[in-house]
């Protein structure tokens, strides 16, 4: 009772969704207990059961309810949400617009936060990767997601369907900036990715707007690519990165390729992050639900345990992030090619933890 | 005077371009020459002087009586446009909008066609490509790319810059047509790449007309990918794909991506097809102009040789257009590390086919 003025407690709101989602998110919370263990910090968690098994069983997707009791927690753990592909119950629910992105949009989760680092030990697909270390700046709350589309006359010979790109000052100078502060703690580098040659509007305002910050950042190097050339550079020399920033559907492209190029994405983790605090961010892996090997053991934790780094990273708990992310590494690096199930993996990183 | 009835004769106009253009089409024609000579076959090409420096010159991008004159011709061969990245002389021009794309949306160009092959004896930069050999077929003249944006409060704290994706029956349809019909030439592999899960409406008229279209098709198997995970299947498993369909903007991603796997967008053809035969098809490599190489020889002129290729076939000049491709085969197995002239390169291929 003596301590109890030096126990910080953090209210943890975990979602771990379907197919693999709860497979990799009991790694990841045996992996935060491990690490805070005997530490100030306690870990009170509240699960929410949201996702396409939900949706099956009362229609719901994300209740006005479920967003306010999730929005009260500190910070939010997500396995992965959406069910099997084709499955024709799901034909008019689309729980990646109406829970995954919801969230991100509701949260105000404007900084999609998504590192890629090749790893010791780590087989990709290049044949000379190089040494790749860069983190994705991905706008979140803006861009061709906003939902902002519609059709008409659909399914006749007469359809058009449109969709808008929405691109404010306010929503990119944001998180401009917050790139360029990344920047300035890592290799001063940052390349703002777009295609402001045919998308002269959405792309104008991200170019304007990095050239206006960069001027408060002489000390950082800025650089732009089309996207499509930053998909070249990323398979010929990703070294060559070091921040990158760019709006919502480029981030979504761009890091589902460095994903690929680092290892794959059984390895991204990602924070869907709200840096003012007025609402709870929100840590994820990047894969998706791999409803095919759901329950089976099959599915690699890691990038739900690194999502669980940056989460203690974006908590001010640095030790505990570094100690987490040294011990996935030291995993890493002596994996080889031994199947493992994911509890195995969760254990061994587990064990580092605690040795 | 006997043979005249025998020979057709082929308008071409010829848009070298900008940088690395001129020299990559010089070698273009010497095959072109070279293939046709001797054959039933002329070409008659009127050149166009286009492109940044053009502009520079006369404040001009591409006048209605350039693109009558254009208009008129059979085919269109192009080399690359753009000028210097950052010269402040072009900052209010917009080369790639106001001279690529307007002749891809006048000419109604609307299958832009991008096969992608590893040579054998080519290095690339995938540890294990295995057999790549598919084709993009990117829709040409909506999407993204119709230039339906805008911004207001411009420069302001309060800007909003918009940028709306159009997508209608009577374009998606003719383009899946066509994709289907490719497929139904080669492995009866047909993917379709979009983003339905979040461009609800943009993917959700692409999803129907594939879906309706391939019931005509039963003997082509047919699959969705998302665009983010295209882009690791193009790094981890490109064999995979026979022919893939795709937005205009998810098109342009694609296909650099693709070139880059495949040993580099020196080799990248493309063809930009009005498959009714309304408007003069146009041919031209994946490559931009590369103002940095520009006159020193170095330039590959591999990618501009293919569109040749591309050219002929669409002619309906198919033994043509496989002995060029067949000559640049032959070259690109024999290649090894030694740099050679533009020149070079072309008048190697160029003796290929007199031999
Ligand atoms: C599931 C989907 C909506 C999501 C996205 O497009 O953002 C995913 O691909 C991701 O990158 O987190
Ligand atoms: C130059 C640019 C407008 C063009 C495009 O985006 O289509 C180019 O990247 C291409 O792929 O041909």
């Amino acid at each position: 009772m003596s301590d109890a003025q030096e126990t910080r407690t953090v209210r943890l709101a975990v979602i771990p969704g379907d197919g693999i989602g709860p497979e990799v998110i009991a790694e990841a919370e045996k992996v935060l207990d491990a690490v805070t263990d005997g530490s100030g910090i306690r870990f009170e968690s509240t699960r929410f059961s949201l996702g396409a098994a939900r949706y099956l069983e009362t229609g719901d997707t994300l209740t006005d309810d479920d967003l306010a009791a999730i929005a009260s927690h500190d910070a939010i753990l997500l396995g992965a949400v959406g069910g099997v592909p084709g499955d024709p119950r799901l034909k008019d629910a689309n729980i990646e617009r109406g829970l995954l992105l919801k969230l991100r949009f509701e949260l105000d989760h404007y900084v999609n936060l998504r590192p890629s680092k090749l790893y010791p030990g780590v087989p990709g697909p290049l044949a000379e990767p190089g040494d790749i270390d860069f983190v994705v700046v991905r706008e979140g709350t803006e861009g061709p997601y906003v939902g902002n589309g519609g059709s008409i006359r659909r399914g006749t010979a007469h359809e058009i369907a449109n969709e808008t790109s929405v691109n404010t000052a306010f929503g990119v100078e944001r998180v401009v900036r917050y790139a360029f502060a990344l920047a300035e703690r890592r290799r001063r580098k940052l390349t703002l990715v777009h295609k402001t040659n045919v998308l002269v509007h959405a792309g104008g305002i991200w170019k304007r707007i990095v050239d206006a910050v960069a001027q408060e950042h002489p000390d950082v190097a800025v650089d732009y690519l089309h996207v499509d050339a930053a998909t070249i550079f990323l398979v010929t020399n990703p070294s060559r990165f070091d921040v990158l920033v760019t709006d919502n559907l480029f981030g979504d492209i761009l890091t589902d390729l460095a994903g690929a190029v680092t290892g794959g994405i059984g390895l991204a983790a990602s924070g869907n992050i709200n840096p003012d605090g007025a609402f709870p961010s929100m840590f994820e892996p990047v894969h998706g639900s791999a409803p095919d090997i759901a329950g089976q053991q099959q599915a690699d934790p890691t990038a739900a345990i690194l999502s669980v780094a940056l989460l203690l990273d974006h908590l001010g708990l640095a030790d505990e992030s570094q100690r987490v992310t040294r011990a996935v590494e030291e995993d890493i690096a002596v994996r080889g090619d031994t199947a493992r199930s994911t509890a195995a993996i969760g254990d061994a990183i587990v064990a580092r933890l605690r040795a």
